[in-house]
């Protein structure tokens, strides 16, 4: 049996060149006049407000994630990815806390487990489902790059991180005085830890997604925490400056190059091969 | 068959009175000494120098710490309850983010899981393994209520907090200005997120656990985060408050019942006894 590798191998000849993104505050208008907030910007409050959980799924090893505006009167919270297994469990803190729960909001349409968006909002009336646009999929509402989706006096900034789907975007928290310092990103599938997501369906890109990476979230202050959808290892954050250092598929220069090899070879390819990015395998 | 249950109930009549934990600084000093750091109160550093990571072992569902001084020249460091099974893990994260792993410690003899200890001290020697002296186990150093455990500036304070083995000890972050605000509290199997851990083996004991914890973790300030060595749904921290209020074995008062009831019934006598603390079943 042969199976038919493609490989991108990244060379120093590489050189993306992107526009960096740009935030026009207008869009969240819309954001703001449903959670009851005043905007951001008029908040003087230090960093220290943010309340923040990591969760797991440990059937898809996925990672929510729950933020909320501890200082806000209201409590507003949002959950990223949560998971239908998980809704309960998710719904059950959020009423402990004392949180009032206005987005659901996912990075991309997932194709590992069932978002939990469509229970919440059975569960939770009231709550908004967001996507970003680009991802074709339903949803309460639709961001773009730029665009800050606000939780109290904290928002998260959109950015475009397609390559594991076309609709991909990464959620980072603001930029400014009042929000957390450092920065966390909320990655999705385009950056796991030591890691991405595989770029082999669903409109994948492994180019796309090394372009997505370098541009939108490798250019982030390098203390920026990096918390991504999925971990198999048992990580639970990295940063920025590590993932630049050690991230095996990302750390490399851009070469596309295709073999076609026996499938009785398919380990050993990955030595004489180490730097290799990202595998698509064509049956 | 008949079966035989222990129930442990608290009523408001209980009322534990235990002398709160001294801190005999003097004895940190052969912990010092390993370290090559000076003392910790000299530090004018501000609490944000704590690297911290939350690292998970999916098949016992165990969490190991990995904390360090990231300010002090060495980064030293120290891991809390490492698995066997994830030590070229932790190792290689330690490497990674360059720094000198000084102490494996362990909140107590796990039952669950091998300790990565011993598989650490070889593969990193210098690290000297760590646990408390009442757990009667082996270890390089042995710890009492009331010792710090000292990396760089940085340190962790020993509460004796027994019940699920009659050695286990909490480990909670400093207090002081150059220590982390809030405090953190690795409470081993004593106090997980809404539950405890088992108590019918290993010398485990319902009624020591509760007065441990009452006594030495919600004595704490409410928001001090816990980090335990387990969970099972998915959740990766919370506070000494929310456990104070949402704990379904902790937050009721004591009052000791044994009853024997049907194998048949296991399940009915889960609803009018829904106060019930700790349940040993005795075969």
């Amino acid at each position: 049996m042969l199976l038919k590798f493609q490989f991108l191998h990244f060379s120093t000849a590489f050189s993306p060149k992107f526009h960096k993104i740009s935030a026009p505050v207008i869009r969240i208008t819309k954001f703001r006049s449903q959670m009851g907030s005043s905007s951001y910007t008029t908040s003087s409050a230090s960093s220290s407000k943010l309340l923040f959980r990591q969760l797991f799924e440990k059937d898809s090893s996925t990672y929510t994630y729950l933020l909320a505006d501890a200082s806000h009167p209201d409590k507003p919270a949002l959950l990223v990815d949560p998971v239908d297994k998980t809704v309960d469990r998710d719904l059950s803190l959020v009423k402990e806390l004392g949180l009032k729960l206005l987005y659901a909001i996912n990075t991309h349409v997932h194709a590992d487990h069932v978002t939990g968006t469509g229970l919440i909002k059975s569960k939770a009336p009231g709550v908004k489902s967001i996507i970003s646009k680009a991802s074709n999929a339903k949803a309460d509402l639709f961001v773009e790059p730029g665009d800050k989706i606000c939780f109290g006096d904290l928002f998260l900034e959109v950015r475009s991180t397609p390559g594991h789907t076309l609709g991909c975007v990464t959620y980072v928290t603001g930029d400014g005085h009042n929000q957390p310092q450092p920065r966390i990103a909320f990655t999705g599938d385009a950056l796991l830890i030591r890691g991405c997501g595989r770029t082999d369906f669903q409109g994948g890109s492994s180019e796309q997604l090394y372009k997505s990476v370098h541009s939108q979230i490798f250019t982030l202050p390098k203390d920026t925490f990096v918390y991504p959808a999925h971990d198999y290892k048992g990580f639970s954050v990295s940063t920025v400056g590590e993932e630049m250092l050690y991230n095996p598929r990302l750390t490399k220069d851009k070469v596309i190059e295709t073999l076609e090899i026996s499938s009785d070879n398919i380990d050993s390819i990955f030595l004489p091969k180490s730097n290799f990015i990202f595998l698509n395998l064509c049956f």
